[in-house]
């Protein structure tokens, strides 16, 4: 017998991946979680039955939401994660030599218990001396507090469920005031081919909040057309040059694919009101 | 009744597209043909089952295995195509300033039809006054004739097929004497994800024939993994640097993004043996 799992990443389209056992699956307060064994990708974390994480290719996008802004701002000492249960995102950020905290704030607890049932090359640093993490409303979190952060990073899911109020532009005002006066925001704002119009909502959202918005992209081959937008908003800094050398470990960012990915191609510059 | 095509990308991986209906199915003298319609993507192009264009995304590959080496190349007068009888990349030939003539050399006449009969959009040039296209076996016509292009591109299916001969040292070889002194040779040469032993061997056979060497990336969402690889052997001028500033009427292609393309992940240099 062959079981595969699809994921019907538009209504017209399907990616499936052989799979050869299922780990998990439970209706959580929040979302239906699955983990499955997969032939071409390892285990694989899916909520709602869309593909959030798997072990052979997550450092792409870890890597890629969190070492951009963390390179860029010249003194990221304390930085916030919203969602990001999984821990991969937190593993980057805690290992960046700059950084003195990194705060996970996710709401679904089950997320982060499966991540350390299955994951834990990806769970690895949920326990790290610079880690925090809490089981809160990442909203609410961010409504309750002003001025502490350097960075708030956030690693959610596709707008639709729990997360619609993630790509909000109240949610962006309170993450502006949430931030320190040289702070950055990073959202991944979905995919250019498939969902323009979220990315596209993401990053006018931003732009209307803070004063300097970037897009851009990274080939993760699990998500919808293989091309991810990463959003990025600074109060100050200029998120497209890295000041920091970081790169030790990575296995796909580089500090000149770092600059390489702010290039965007003539259709993904004219979602987001920028063709030439 | 729905209707979906899916292709295997590999044992492990379904790529599945919703189909409205199927407008030539054949088998030529060489390869399977048929041409669908898809909801997402418009009419597509199939050979043996794998994804070779459609209507939506052609832009993506065929700007970008045309126009690095056409606006890198300080006088690219004669360019020969190898294979891509849907017309696709003499399009962007043809239609770059500089170009005086581009050739094409399609073993498989039933192709071109097809694009003829279904693809407008594609196989407009291939009447253009610039424009020679010959029926014709690219091997042998490789091997018949010497020191008469500036740039020569390999338009193939991947090695599996009619195609495996244009991936082997002895066709490298003879391009490198088909060209001109200072030519350039451009291969399509697979997805570093699932295929990074066929990057490997593209690369290293064209590496050990020319003196510069380097590989390059697109998106394409409808190609395995959704991140393609381009290798350009150079006898001379460097392919990272537009010495063109041909970018107009391109919906990807952009000057920035032509050296953009060759900052590679971690992961894609480890393949070529370039890592850091």
């Amino acid at each position: 017998m062959e079981l595969w799992f699809t994921e019907y990443q538009t209504p017209a389209i399907g990616f499936s991946c052989k799979s050869t056992s299922t780990l998990r699956t439970e209706k959580t307060a929040f979302q239906d979680l699955a983990v499955i064994e997969t032939e071409q990708f390892g285990r694989m974390l899916l909520l709602d039955g869309m593909v959030m994480t798997t072990e052979k290719d997550e450092f792409i996008y870890h890597e890629m939401i969190s070492l951009v802004a963390c390179n860029s701002h010249p003194n990221p000492e304390n930085v916030l994660i919203i969602g990001g249960g999984d821990g991969g995102t937190l593993r980057e950020v805690v290992r960046h030599p700059a950084v003195k905290q990194g705060t996970l704030v996710e709401i679904d607890e089950r997320v982060v218990q499966a991540a350390r049932d299955f994951f834990p090359s990806i769970s690895c640093a949920l326990d790290h001396v610079k880690s925090k993490v809490l089981i809160e409303d990442g909203i609410k979190y961010v409504q309750e507090n002003e001025n502490c952060y350097d960075i708030v990073i956030v690693d959610s899911t596709d707008p639709v469920g729990p997360a619609i109020e993630l790509f909000s532009k109240s949610f962006y005002a309170n993450v502006y005031k949430l931030l320190r006066d040289d702070g950055m925001l990073v959202v991944q704002s979905d995919s250019p081919y498939y969902h323009p119009e979220v990315v596209r909502m993401a990053f006018n959202g931003i732009k209307d909040i803070f004063p300097l918005t970037k897009l851009y992209l990274a080939n993760i081959p699990t998500y919808p057309s293989g091309l991810w937008s990463f959003t990025i908003g600074s109060k100050k800094h200029d998120p497209e040059q890295p000041c920091h050398t970081h790169q030790q470990g990575c296995r796909y960012y580089t500090n000149k694919l770092h600059e390489a990915a702010f290039q965007l191609p003539v259709l993904v510059k004219q979602i987001i009101g920028n063709g030439e």
